[in-house]
């Protein structure tokens, strides 16, 4: 497998869905094709990203403040560390990007997809994800995982399960726009995380061969 | 003199044009009509607000980074501090607003007004400044009076002096549009605080005898 040039692969979906540990196998599948993988999650080792994600996460604000500084994160790791990535020809594989946004903020908190899209739109001139992976979970189960592992929860995973549950239906909601579900693909994300892995993995090669025929 | 609405009024200008001494004297004589007035700036106390202004002014970052940050920043203090004392009919001058951006990043750091409005829209569909005092300054003016002061400089300050003259072009080239041109007012500002502070309470009485008539 050779790549004349780079591929952008984003994963998705709500908390405890196993993102970060199937991105992980993915990545290293990846590597034993002989590919460079850049393996990436926002803020992605960008200090300037790091500081704005943890005023994120510590501070109570509007929806709208919370979107625009998540853009400014995603537009610093973009610029900085995707990009470069792509340009020479590595395989970039993203925990969590532009959908979240979209989600999170666009439909979950009511901002509305359109908006938080327009605000976004610097970055999506830049990169758009070519592949995304929405890992889909019962939000009970995801929940119950993040508790098991004593992960450190942060507001996010804090909110309620009506929450949770919003998150997911937002998720899923987006395959109702055709510039969306041509990239997205819902990986059923309940067993073990190297089954996830294998699921994504064939939608990949299933997106490839098309790619390349 | 009596409000049946509040009024938001703006300062815009480069640095050392006295933006802020010139904001607490228009403050108090509004004051002395009677009127409550909210005087603030950007991140007007705001602790998120602030704390975004913090990681702007320390750290080096792309223009766009810049331009998102300053508008989250921006939703913030809209929401928390000037969309209340404006409902609740006070005078509100803010010391810079959302010119800055235009001129800062859109022009000097070349990424387009348009593209500068279209970030700074969520703030601007809530409120718009009424009037606009410009306080234009020969920039060597401006800069000799920071170092006289022995005011603390930030990352904006140090730039060279064709940034600053950039700067002083660029919010000049702002009344070429209409839209902009109707709100604000060229206020020269090499005299004393006293001098561009009347001449700001003179633009601001013309405007509001023709808003009444």
């Amino acid at each position: 497998m050779k790549l004349h040039q780079g591929i952008f692969l984003t994963l998705e979906g709500g908390e405890g869905s196993g993102k970060s540990t199937v991105a992980k196998i993915i990545a290293d599948w990846f590597r034993r094709q002989g590919l460079q993988v850049l393996l990436t999650r926002e803020p992605g080792g960008v200090p300037v990203a790091e500081r704005i994600r943890e005023l994120i996460v510590n501070n109570e604000m509007e929806a709208m403040t919370e979107t625009l500084l998540f853009a400014a994160s995603r537009n610093e790791i973009t610029k900085q560390v995707i990009e470069p990535a792509l340009a020479r020809g590595e395989i970039v594989i993203c925990d969590r990007f532009v959908d979240s946004s979209f989600v999170y903020q666009g439909i979950v908190k009511n901002l509305g997809v359109e908006l938080v899209y327009q605000i976004n739109r610097p970055v999506l001139e830049r990169v758009e994800p070519d592949l995304t992976f929405l890992l889909d979970i019962n939000p009970l189960v995801g929940l119950s995982r993040i508790r098991d592992n004593g992960r450190e929860t942060n507001k996010f995973d804090r909110e309620n399960l009506a929450f949770h549950e919003k998150v997911r239906e937002g998720y899923l909601s987006l395959l109702k726009r055709p510039e969306f579900a041509k990239r997205i693909r819902v990986i059923p994300a309940e067993g073990t995380s190297d089954e996830v892995a294998r699921a994504c993995i064939e939608a990949f090669s299933e997106w490839y061969q098309k790619r390349v025929s």
